[in-house]
């Protein structure tokens, strides 16, 4: 690419010998990707450098306001060699969103694809290569002007960070425990839950942290209004087979339209399920646990893919789901999505971008 | 101080020649305070350096995450020569409250206040000399560790940053437009709303710049789940005197509990005025300003102290407050809590912290 600097690492890291405790989100890569922005010069100096710490004044609006976006996306070392990602154009897309939503002048997102595969083909040593494992992508955008007001910033920096990652719950693919929330709040509509900001996940430490404290792995969190309707799980969407029908909470402004939960719905349609798109409410879903027709539940995301779940805690009650296994269709859709990422099975939509 | 390590610049920075165009937060002055945090070890490495950019790790927490807090104070040139503050130990202890709702560790509030003093011993050339101006304190906690998971960090950076400062509003002690948002909600019971962390501010960016392009100055925010109740204006909380009574929308858990808010309640209350801490619906007010028993409103904050509000918009409905002026109450209490800050009268409350 013309306008994209490169600066290769004079001492590479060494890769993580061992692949199977690779964890989440704990290694980077040797490399990174920058490119600034300001005011009345648009996005410019792109480069790729060493991975290394950054710069940023005191007053940086992002570490007093929080004005920043995220993605995140997964690079595969598939079966027959290739190197891929999974419908990354929705990430960029979905970015694009964040961006008006939290006052960030957006990118170009063909240039933020090649600028990614060019970042990719230098660091692609460090895919690993154990079945599972990926590269975990990190594209971020950050405000830093040296000013204090409450008010979106003139300079920002878009980064790309890179980690090779192996399963992001410890616990495997085995359901996990869910407490679902009665007190706070991860985001209201009107708010920010429907992009990928910082705030959303800050105002989601606590709950996280006390939930952790008795025993379970994420928060099933509650609409901010009515404190009754069903949004996502931690930082996953979710699904419950009820029935004949899976249901996923609809976007209702305050959801994170997830990648991996719209190719989940494709995908389960494609096969032919009742997929309902629809509010649900957390005593319709305990009348469903308790007269047995509760038959799987499931969390989607692009660190987790698919994450059973196999207990929900509401107040008193607990209620276990298929025994506490993973179901029939969690287990199908995890093989086929992860089929797809690793090239191992059919890809009907075109899922797969192949990196050259 | 023992635990305190001071390194001063050796290359000070002219102060700003006309202190009339200060403005607010765009200066910062030749030093500021850091103090590390690391697990197992606790607060540590507290030292004064020079003011300079930090150094972050491209995956630290708070540039994806946000987990972050801040406050805000000033310190005060008043007319006897002395150096002070107002109610800073008031200013800790909600920082204090800020870390326990954000998972950030607490530092003591003894230790925070004797290094900010030594701080602004050493910058004390960088309080303006102006009447009305002031050097702003900006103490915030931001978390540092190199790791992707959404999870409280391990590792923070506390750090004060001073800045000379001028009147927060352009417009000065000229009564405000405001502009009623009915859609974009700033915090909802549950969330963060009443800590002073920076998802609150990053949420209310959109809203605000859709105000600004309309020519309000600030945005008044409704509750989140009736989208009714009044809450607080842009980052200042809110005051209206109907009839005889004063009223200021009680703390429900979504407001933040201001110091210049509780300070303003007490005053009145120590003049004999009626004031309420309760709910106000947006239609009372609307029914007050139509049938003529609105006489005042204004906001309350740290960086404008008191701003009158001339003109609020809901809807299709513009309403005119006090013909557009500024009202006596408001007059009276922004001279007498400037009074105290600068000294000028008499301090019944003992407000006043001298910096010796």
């Amino acid at each position: 690419m013309n306008n994209l600097s490169v600066e290769l690492t004079k001492t590479p890291k060494a890769k993580p010998a061992d692949e199977s405790k690779l964890g989440f989100g704990q290694i980077f890569s040797d490399h990174m990707l920058l490119v600034k922005y300001s005011k009345g010069k648009g996005w410019h100096d792109a480069k790729i450098t060493p991975y290394q710490p950054i710069e940023l004044w005191p007053a940086a609006s992002v570490l007093h306001y929080s004005q920043s976006i995220f993605e995140g996306m997964k690079a595969y070392r598939a079966v027959d060699g290739t190197l891929r990602m999974f419908r990354p154009e929705e990430n960029f897309k979905r970015l694009a969103n964040s961006c008006r939503r939290m006052c960030i002048p957006e990118m170009d997102q063909q240039f933020q694809m090649e600028s990614l595969v060019e970042l990719l083909k230098v660091d692609q040593d460090w895919i690993p290569k154990s079945e599972g494992t990926s590269l975990y992508i990190r594209p971020f955008i950050i405000a830093c002007k040296n000013f204090l007001g409450v008010h979106p910033a003139d300079d920002y920096l878009y980064m790309v960070i890179l980690s090779p990652s192996g399963a992001y719950y410890a616990e495997g693919l085995n359901p996990v425990k869910i407490y679902v929330e009665p007190g706070y709040v991860r985001a209201v509509r009107g708010g920010t839950g429907e992009v990928k900001t910082g705030a959303n996940y800050a105002q989601s430490l606590k709950a996280q942290e006390e939930a952790e404290e008795q025993g379970y792995t994420q928060v099933l969190w509650l609409d901010g209004v009515e404190r009754k309707y069903i949004e996502e799980v931690g930082a996953m969407n979710v699904f419950f087979v009820i029935d004949d029908e899976i249901v996923t909470p609809q976007l209702t402004g305050s959801i994170l339209p997830g990648i991996t939960r719209k190719s989940a719905v494709e995908l389960l349609k494609h096969w032919g399920y009742k997929v309902s798109e629809r509010r649900l409410s957390i005593d319709e879903l305990e009348e469903a646990a308790k007269t047995g027709r509760l038959k799987e539940a499931f969390g989607t995301g692009t660190a987790a893919v698919v994450s059973p779940i196999g207990q929900l805690k509401y107040g008193d009650d607990v209620f276990t789901v298929n025994d506490g296994k993973i179901g029939e269709i969690s287990q199908k859709l995890y093989d086929n999505l992860t089929g797809i990422q690793y090239g191992k099975v059919e890809d009907p939509f075109g899922w797969s971008y192949i990196i050259k």
